[in-house]
């Protein structure tokens, strides 16, 4: 499988995300090749610094780039050599099998929909991320920042786009699915919540256990797939790394702590278009950039996009 | 001051509640009294059985219960002599300053409403809770649950409650106040998120900040005052929850992350209604009844209910 990487993209690009490519080779196997997109001089320069030979990868010139703050849509269309664009366009030719970034999201977000398209069928896309649950468990939940204002039938959506990732890139056979809600009872939330919770008890390919409140989030109680729309999934996510936050802070040392460094989990796919996309965190130091390639990988190897095509 | 406290609301009643009652004695100045307000011998056989001279405490004995299952108005209207009930009435009659209970919730919030009443003006009434943040700080998050859909204005004034919760409980003379959202920009968040920023910006009681990210939460940029809707608030202070789930489930020892467990915090103040009422967890043991006590004592020594009243 071929990933390609944005080496542009992200406040320690290029020299973080090229010491991260490098640092994924050991976990690549045979069949795997990385494609390094971006400025082929910077790209050289930095792997003959680290002392890594050129060949372990493609790569791929760029002579554009699209910026942090750069409008995206604007940006998306008039850069069309910028690394991002690039890429997508590599991705819907067929040349490369993944594509991630930890560079502008907001223009990842434009050549998912311009370029690769939604999936048919799908109402809205997400972004689905693993939390890491204790006792050495994990959980995606699903919508965390695409979609802020999220409609039932969307909602319904998201618990058949987190069953499949949960049984395919988490391989639960039969995850089981819960509403992020304000309470365990039928009646708790808004009116949007209370209509999802109908929809996704009524369909047969969800495993639908009923709501679920945050007080359970990270033990036993958390299900393999957490629904909820996307400001509140942003919310969640976020207080997630104000606990690692809250981790570092105190000098503490514990080993499921640690697991909830967002450099631990490397990107979040976008789930529900026509390929296998990662965006990663601005912020993303080179584990951070070893991590996304990795988890673009995982859902490269199982072909998540096809999965859903095909469920959809 | 009189401070009611009912002995009969919660999953430990009446048991806990009194023993927690007891605890809370020695931090009572000359001037307070508390009031225990549920069945007389009950009381009488638990503070007997701890050796309690009843004579610290005023007693009214009561002698229905409102359920934790039961229908909140259908209880509250059809048990008038229930603790709750009375409870209310007292603080109607003037004969109480304040008054706390564990018990069903939804009739606390019955009779804050039917009995107390809102304060003319106040939009939506909230649930006020402390948060704890690094370097011995406290920040008041509101709304907790009360309203899970919040229309613009009721946000703000969220923001004018909070100001004040924040100026005379938390004693901070000029309180920050964020709005939570998904994001720092202006142009982020849900269309009610959106408007509810610009009227915080212009509003001249209101020292308004801006967004604040859930990744800042429980740090420096962690306002004096966090505003959001009930549905998120109750997701932010369950997740609260979950961190010191986490503390407790890897046997960690830590100052700060012993200040996150809800007994040292004890009761979520009900702002915007006539009176001053303190709603305390279901699951309070001794330790959570006599914080809550204590809550409730702060917020009847500032009289927070009347200083909402001058200002709105």
């Amino acid at each position: 499988m071929k990933i390609g990487l944005d080496i542009m993209g992200g406040d320690y690009a290029p020299r973080a995300i090229i010491d991260g490519a490098v640092d994924s080779l050991m976990h690549l196997s045979g069949d795997d090749k990385l494609v390094l997109i971006g400025d082929q001089q910077e790209i050289y320069s930095r792997l003959n610094e680290t002392g890594t030979d050129p060949s372990f990868f493609d790569i791929v010139h760029t002579t554009q780039v699209i910026e942090m703050g750069d409008i995206p849509s604007k940006a998306y269309s008039q850069k069309p050599d910028s690394s991002i664009a690039v890429g997508y366009r590599l991705l819907k030719e067929g040349i490369i099998d993944g594509f991630c970034s930890a560079g502008n999201t907001g223009a990842m977000l434009v050549g998912a929909s311009y370029t690769v398209n939604v999936i048919p069928g799908v109402f809205r896309p997400a972004l689905a991320t693993v939390l890491p649950v204790l006792n050495n468990r994990n959980a995606v939940i699903l919508d965390v920042g695409l979609n802020p204002d999220t409609k039932p039938d969307v909602l319904l959506q998201y618990g058949l786009l987190g069953t499949l990732f949960a049984r395919y890139v988490l391989e639960i056979e039969n995850p089981v699915v819960k509403l992020l809600n304000i309470g365990e009872e039928e009646s708790k939330g808004t009116p949007a919540i209370k209509a999802a919770y109908e929809l996704l008890k009524g369909h047969p390919g969800i495993n639908f256990m009923g709501n679920f409140e945050a007080n359970d989030m990270f033990g036993e109680k958390t299900p393999d797939v957490i629904v909820c729309d996307g400001f509140v999934g942003n919310i969640v996510l976020k207080q997630t790394e104000a606990i690692f936050n809250i981790y570092k802070a105190r000098n503490l040392n514990d080993t499921y702590l640690e697991r909830l460094d967002f450099e631990n989990i490397g990107g979040t796919p976008i789930v529900g278009i026509n390929a296998n996309v990662v965006i990663g965190h601005g912020i993303s130091g080179r584990k951070a950039i070893m991590n996304m390639v990795l988890q673009t990988l995982a859902v490269v190897h199982v072909d998540l996009a096809q999965k859903i095509k095909e469920a959809i």
